[in-house]
């Protein structure tokens, strides 16, 4: 086996979407003709779990090419992890420790998750939280006279969970923004996908008794997560102008949502993301940037990327020797991949942001802005652009895609060559 | 002593600041009246040496305005090493060797050399280099009719050389953009003060024999600003649509003008900013971000921060475990600053940038980018902002230029409580 883990990864992810592709370019798939690089789109948008689409599924694709998309969709949320875990699980028996330890790391497990557990677990808690979650949509679809409200159901519980935002709506969510039921159960599947798969290992050892608290990691996942989500939406709530002539309770569940969908990298929206102000946007930015939590179906650099490098700038801003967070030190091997994550990150903004502004004229900088952290982040909230967006545009939206669902870092290592070079060189103070 | 390097040096340019702020709101300083936010704002833009203006200072000022502006920005310039040395040398006695090394790291001085000799050589180079730039501009300004020749030639010179781009022009040098000369001694002047005085230190050894090259980290100095030089001027040249109707030779003099300007941070302009492209914007942000070299008279996170950055993310890429650029390792500590700062770099433009998109209504999201950007890294470009701004807006302004000249870094350190708990605490295996 010569070929790395990350590499790997990005083959495995392509050919899921070749696949999609020939399969929904057939035509028994499409309601209406769809260009061939509409197909490529969606394809990859579906298995990134991103969501942007150039054509609106419903109406475009039959009910075949419907359940194209949602498998493509469970692969790319659910199938992340079970690809993963076969491929720890194939060389666990045969390989050596360094690349063990490179598997674990693209995969984010810990030293103390055994791989054949972690992949029963997720399939296991998946299928039972999506159907759960179909259960509960189900009798609300009907009662607001959604066509064909089974299928509704299972496509958006799916769509939730594997926070992958497609919906078979045209307008995603936004005929039900004072809809509670709706909005909570979409936001619950958003934010048990987004916390990612550790959390429910974790709770899982509780409940069977072998551990009697969270681990660290899952202690920092869920109090981020509810952090981000309770400012966000206060945030939101105080300062967004064009959700301020609504009902107080409204508001509240509009903003809730709106930063819900942003920082689960979920992608639905209740309330449309052209009209709010530039403040917001920013809040919005942030969010998304950060995004999801690791093992879980969410994008973005991680909040435990986001919570290494809080520890870094902390310790470093009062002359602390050691890195911490939440009193606890944080290895020298974490921050560098979060660092080089964060650097990695900005390079491939500025260069996606300059191609798009060279392809797509007459476009507002702040729109472009969020089409490419919105598809790097596999969010799927658009300013409007997506549909406007010129072939070649596509193409740069479809590679974010890709190096988004891929893993930014793990990206650019599936791309770079491999350098086994450890000879000793001499140390040097570089000025910085 | 108490105080930290970091707090001394943030009170430092704090008390320049506000004796240049009493002494602008002299009636006898002022040619018209002038409200007390844009004395106290010009008097930070020329301390900070940003250049960024909500009056006009030619004709806003008196001579004798003029002459506080240009000293405080010689203070500015210069200063910040003739006060950072003179912390240097108080301290070189009398205080043990963490203080010492936290004083060369604020200032970053390399190890071998001497504080006493370094303040020397970068007052008479300065002093050199300024009557040279002024006494080659003098003749030039003659010929074009400028007022004033000669206090402008000098004005200008240690302007440039301060990287200040404070202007008595009130086009800045958009009268000049096809004056080869002029063009000439101004890049000269900005790249000099923009590549530090360690180059200076280093070819001053070298002509004196005491080293037959050039350090690593001058090296490094001089590649990283030829490379943006020359990649930034060709990319400049090609995409910008605003040049394209000059004759060849001056669209090739404005594309390395505006491109010299952004990557000294000296933010005088030959050419319109607002009249660029998003494509040109975004490679204009990318030079103003990395900004100019340590020890030098520029702003931004320095090239040397960029060189550690791009080896952590190549050798991350890489699957190397030390982290190298250009073939020498980099150590842990340069590493953790430069991704400390970049990642505090991040926040204060998201918070600056939130904080202006409330308090600046109507106005586009790449000009409010730009003027962030252009504070913080003290170069001065706007887009058309910066007279336009509200009070608040001005605040928010002059707090980050005074955190651009400090340094984005040891502004956060001296704004933290110091904290010197060194205990042991458990290693955590954090995900990222
Ligand atoms: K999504
Ligand atoms: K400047």
């Amino acid at each position: 086996m010569n070929i790395s883990p990350a590499k790997l990864l990005l083959l495995g992810y392509t050919s899921y979407i070749l696949l999609g592709w020939a399969l929904l370019s057939l035509p028994l798939m499409q309601a209406v003709p769809v260009a061939a690089i509409d197909n490529l789109f969606i394809a990859t948008s579906a298995v990134s779990t991103t969501g942007l689409v150039t054509v609106d599924p419903g109406t475009s694709y039959s009910f075949a090419g419907e359940l194209v998309i949602l498998l493509l969709i469970q692969i790319g949320g659910l199938g992340y992890m079970t690809l993963g875990t076969f491929i720890v699980l194939s060389v666990t028996d045969s390989l050596g420790r360094v690349r063990k330890e490179a598997t674990r790391n693209v995969f984010n497990l810990p030293e103390d998750v055994r791989p054949g557990y972690f992949v029963r677990s997720v399939v296991l808690f998946t299928l039972l939280v999506e159907t759960a979650g179909a259960l509960a949509l189900y009798p609300m679809f009907v009662a607001a006279e959604v066509p064909d409200p089974v299928w509704s159901a299972i496509f958006h519980s799916i769509s939730a969970f594997a926070t992958a935002g497609f919906s078979l709506n045209s307008d995603s969510f936004m005929g039900f923004r004072d809809h509670v039921g709706v909005n909570f159960v979409l936001s619950a599947l958003s934010i048990l996908g987004a916390m990612g798969f550790l959390i429910v290992v974790d709770v899982l050892r509780g409940l069977t008794g072998r551990t009697s608290h969270l681990g660290f990691t899952s202690k920092v996942i869920v109090r981020i997560t509810m952090l981000f989500l309770l400012v966000g939406t206060l945030l939101f709530f105080v300062i967004e102008p064009s959700v301020q002539a609504l009902p107080p309770p409204e508001r509240l569940m509009a903003s809730f949502f709106q930063v819900m969908t942003a920082s689960t990298t979920v992608g639905f929206n209740t309330h449309p993301i052209s009209t709010l102000s530039f403040a917001t946007l920013i809040v919005l930015f942030f969010l998304m940037i950060v995004g999801a939590s690791p093992a879980g179906t969410g994008g973005g650099l991680k909040t435990t990327s986001f919570a290494a490098l809080v520890g870094l700038v902390r310790s470093t801003l009062k002359g602390r020797d050691r890195i911490r967070f939440f009193k606890r030190e944080i290895p020298l091997k974490r921050l560098q991949n979060a660092a080089a994550s964060l650097s990695y990150y900005l390079v491939l903004t500025a260069v996606a942001l300059f191609l798009l502004a060279l392809t797509e004229a007459d476009v507002a900088f702040e729109v472009l802005l969020f089409e490419v952290w919105s598809a790097m982040g596999t969010v799927g909230l658009s300013m409007g652009l997506t549909g406007e967006l010129s072939d070649l545009g596509k193409i740069i939206v479809i590679v974010l895609m890709t190096a988004g669902r891929v893993g930014i870092l793990t990206f650019g290592i599936a791309l770079a060559a491999h350098d086994e070079s450890r000879e000793e060189e001499k140390e040097n103070d570089l000025v910085t």
